[in-house]
């Protein structure tokens, strides 16, 4: 078995944690590992609050999420998605891979004009869910890093986006909340999910295979 | 650096490849760690289509996405999300469960009624949105997975979805394509990006931090 297939079997979307601090230094690992994440045309059309803060993590639970592994958890990751995408964004976005890569940013007019023209035929909504849709990416990304920082986690879609925006100030940054990840370690005792056997489709279940 | 960052740095977009076949056992690896992916209340509302066939990939490339990875790639893989969520098909996921945890189905009743309630709050809209979101974490995790396999990997977004939809069907199936994920090898005389340093936000710009 690759090693990746045992962390995605060790890892589960733990409901109840120990409180108990995660190292700074495997932070800055998962965060790393969700800044290289693959995104739509590099665009990475969003903005991740990391909030270890405990009366803002109190104030989410109270108010948005009713869910214990808000307020027992070390980190609380808020992934908030873009709700425009705007052609001073894409150029933002060309400007700084031009700088990273040292080269003239008018080398990179063909990349600016298909990405601008591609996103002129979307309408605001679809533009919202684009970006809406990349934010998982990462997503999926920060629970593989997790398990290679043996780190639980434990996403959440079930929260008022509305109150979460509103707390954060979202909404006049052009964000809205998407999804949560909990950071922290499971509490054995008290999450019956512990040792509950994976779930999955298996693999016919899941594809259709063409030869 | 952990093996994660380093697999992460490893891989891009390839845009051109060679046509030469991965082999069978790098391919399973890979379907096995998207089968195991995370996915919100464990519906994993998606089928995914793995297309070796070289007239089929030919024909998507012609008629729904001209880019040269699709005819070159070894695997075609078509991420199909679900158009709608049924109480029916929330009763097949539960029963799933049930089955691969040796329980009674009925034990898993507070199980069914939360997911169901949740989706009864829902638009069709709504549903069909949030299962391409869902879609998304498992595409995250295919590329990490394909980055494991030293397999290179280019997932599209810039084709015409209904036109796939149509020729494999999908719409009869409640099903509609979302993202495409060529796999195969890089052709680094032909692809420019080979050599090119990665470009993302950097931590400062992605993140914000309340502690």
């Amino acid at each position: 078995m690759s090693i990746l297939i045992s962390k995605l079997n060790w890892r589960y979307a733990t409901k109840r944690m120990t409180g108990e601090k995660v190292p700074d230094q495997k932070i800055e690992s998962i965060l790393e590992a969700i800044r290289l994440s693959a995104s739509s045309a590099g665009l990475q059309p969003y903005t991740i609050y990391v909030i270890s803060n405990a009366a803002l993590k109190k104030e989410i639970y109270e108010k948005a999420c009713h869910q214990l592994q808000v307020i027992e958890s070390s980190h609380l990751l808020v992934f908030a998605s873009k709700t425009n995408i705007t052609d001073q964004y894409i150029r933002e976005i060309v400007a700084n891979t031009a700088g990273i890569r040292n080269i003239p940013v008018e080398t990179l007019d063909g990349y600016f004009n298909m990405v601008k023209g591609y996103n002129d035929t979307l309408t605001h909504e679809q533009r919202a869910n684009g970006a809406a849709r990349q934010t998982y990416i990462a997503l999926g990304t920060a629970l593989i890093a997790s398990a290679f920082e043996e780190v639980d986690a434990s996403p959440m879609e079930g929260f008022n986006p509305l109150m979460v925006d509103e707390i954060l100030g979202l909404k006049e940054k052009e964000l809205q909340s998407v999804v949560l990840l909990a950071l922290g370690y499971r509490n054995k005792e008290a999450d019956l999910l512990t040792n509950a056997k994976k779930a999955r489709k298996t693999r016919d279940q899941l594809y259709v295979e063409i030869k």
